[in-house]
């Protein structure tokens, strides 16, 4: 279990949200409250977009905590829409290719979850994924090939249909498998102009979700950042969040479109 | 605060007391019970003792839980002589030579705790350290300052008497800096032939230590590393723990040594 | 390219051959000679042999000339058999996971060379790797492919054929795939009682391979650490050095068996 | 012995003079051609003013030629005044703290050079350091022990004066000790608003360094990043680069103060 943030609206420095709030994220990556997982010191990883198409990418292994380039970057980086996430590993190796964010040309993806029995599907499932994007594959997460399975499945035109579909193809090879752990899966996607979030789990129980307007965009995070509820809205189980450019946020729920996966 | 591991005896391999107790010190990095600070993952390192007189040393800037080379060195090596720390840093930086066991040819040594008001005798301290072993010094730590004046003040002959002058005199320059922090010091010091372990704080607060007589050998400790205190003993405040080959671990209690610090 | 030595013999410390010589591998790390590149700093590793069937490894991304823990580590280290490897990337990031050698139960393997046209054979290759081996892959080379696949071809009993048998798996893939780039294949495989030394290319312009009957030992190298090739043995294109305790390495001739890869 | 870049002029992205150059600087890092060192991999850094007063800082232990961040921030960040610096380590460890550029408040600091005999006059040369400066240290440096020492001696508002009595200090102590071995300083100091470049070495021979006004700005390198010597000038040995915003860059000859150094 990881825990994440991602911020769309006007241009804001990073260090706002990521670093000096009293329950910020570089705060979380030592005294998460909502995770499972208390610390997530696996590393951590920034995505934003500044002046660009495509975003900028820092990731390193070290806790973000003791980052003291984390700390410098977050109060330089000024920019419209961002991610940041700390890492708390289900398993695989710490490397900066295994963390979050990922990138690929114009969009990044970050996520908090795990696919159950993922190594008696990982070949199967990986070998969906078409060539092109195939060797784009820099780590060995689930995360990363779920984000590559979906652009293959069309997330740059259809972000909602394009997730509904991988994770389909998922439970499919889950179910082939006859895996009984849950695939739970909260996300966020986005190509600069807008963010997509993900929270859905096969069992009912995925990790939690809050977002909430402030004067200058949107902010969508794990758990709240200023360490009380007040003022956060809760993404319901199975609804996906939807952000465009100059347009407020809107709720798809979960009947619109969990069945489908659940199918 | 940090936590730590010691051990003096028969050859061992390493992992059968860092990594594989229920409550190892690598478990410790990330759940400890007994510390100001449950996590301890600002950098690691082991020292040992194999078939040379130096030690030999391996230390890394990342959390002991996540090193998959520490867990696969711990496998292999055994050693008469070990420490092993996983660091809770109190300000400077994470780098390896900020990792705890600081060696110095023959000599091992690791702290838990810190100098109050360091910031304030810094300079001073230092200046104190002669040419030789100050250039010695690779990081920034207190701790490792106090290790290089102690080796000044002769600990290789006399290691108790060598840390009372040298702690004596880290209190004369914080009375005469006018800090009203506490120094507090639970340490490890070795030379491969024994091991001298202290607990001592001005404030009668120092660290908590612990010691056992297992079948091998002995072992010294921040916490016990299975969980229960049964079966380990407290090195008393302000008592030191001295153990030579061959003879069975000795306790030097406060009174006959500790006022002389505090002098 | 990459720089290697192998060891196979009495134990010896692992810096007589690895730190020590005028042009030890530490040395060509910085400065190799008969390499593509001169400078080998994306990595390095270590796996060695001690009292245990499964082999220790210590693999970092920083470079070999400035890592203490190597220098420190060679020096305690004494191994019957053993394994060093300096990295120059191809590509692939500059993670552990993709440093040599790469071990996996009582087997370590590392190479020295590149599969032309990977990126376009990737998926197909990996594909063929079965699902318990699969998922013992750590990172992303081309060289840990090759591993896992030729341990899947039997590798454990038979090196020669199964290394034989994976690289014609391979060149069917590029010839499938319209590779026109060659694949070269310098490697040593073994399972810490022998050594099986590779050196094939398909364009028949293998990296370059030495080897060495010392006092105490079989030495195999990409490149003399004496800085001079008196006393070396090369390996011939297209042969493979196979050694067994106990008895003196051998070399099988290309006519023996590379026919079969090419077929 | 190092490479590094300064620029100072109107917004530019990084790249286009860290990253983009046929010999930039990160090229530079594996192919140096004036430096002792070819190969410039032990750590790296760069410094920039956005649109805080403090500068930011990205620094770390890998070779620049590898470095996914680096070329990734290199890319997004564009900025008025940078230094980006390679570094070949003359002895002290490979950490963050001992990377350059090296950044106190207002300022960035970066050298290529070495203080001769330095091990036999650190201690009394960083006892000169002022307290709150003192505490400011992060590594080991000579150059950063410098650069703390001309901020004692005035750099912020007479940075020419500041370090020309630093470095007759150094020398002093120097003598004093009996050192044979040169001192050999070219560096850049800035406080985001102008660079000083100082080009000086006791024995006549400084490394080199040169300059070139852009269309947009004054780019101050080790060596021509384009791989020819054409559009570039050299600062003469001794003398001092000196440029302010809005104003044209200017030369301080050698007459003008080394005399006072070498008194």
């Amino acid at each position: 279990m990881c825990r994440f943030l991602a911020y769309h609206g006007e241009p804001v420095y990073l260090d706002e949200l990521v670093c000096a709030p009293t329950h910020s994220l570089v705060h979380q990556s030592l005294h998460a409250e909502e995770a499972k997982t208390e610390t997530n010191g696996d590393g951590f990883g920034i995505g934003w977009y500044g002046d660009r198409p495509e975003p900028g990418l820092y990731r390193d292994v070290r806790p973000a905590w003791s980052d003291e380039n984390l700390r410098s970057l977050s109060r330089q980086i000024r920019a419209r829409t961002f991610f940041a996430h700390v890492r708390a590993s289900t398993g695989t190796a710490t490397t900066r290719a295994n963390c979050h964010p990922f990138g690929h040309e114009r969009h990044l993806f970050m996520h908090n979850g795990q696919i159950g029995g993922y190594s008696r599907i990982k070949r199967r499932l990986e070998s969906l994924i078409p060539d092109a994007l195939y060797d784009a594959r820099q780590g060995s997460t689930d995360s990363e090939a779920l984000f590559l399975l979906a652009l293959a499945n069309g997330a740059a035109e259809d972000p909602v249909g394009a997730m509904t579909r991988t994770l389909a193809t998922v439970r499919a090879l889950m179910t082939e498998a006859r895996v009984e752990e849950p695939v739970r899966f909260t996300a966020v996607l986005t190509d600069g102009d807008g963010l997509t979030a993900f929270r859905w789990a096969c069992d009912g129980q995925p990790p939690s979700l809050y977002w909430r307007e402030t004067r200058t965009g949107l902010v969508v995070v794990s758990e709240p950042i200023d360490g009380c509820r007040t003022g956060w809205q809760v993404v319901p189980k199975g609804a996906t969040l939807v952000a465009r450019a100059g347009q407020p946020a809107r709720l798809i729920e979960a009947g619109e479109r969990a069945g489908r996966i659940a199918a």
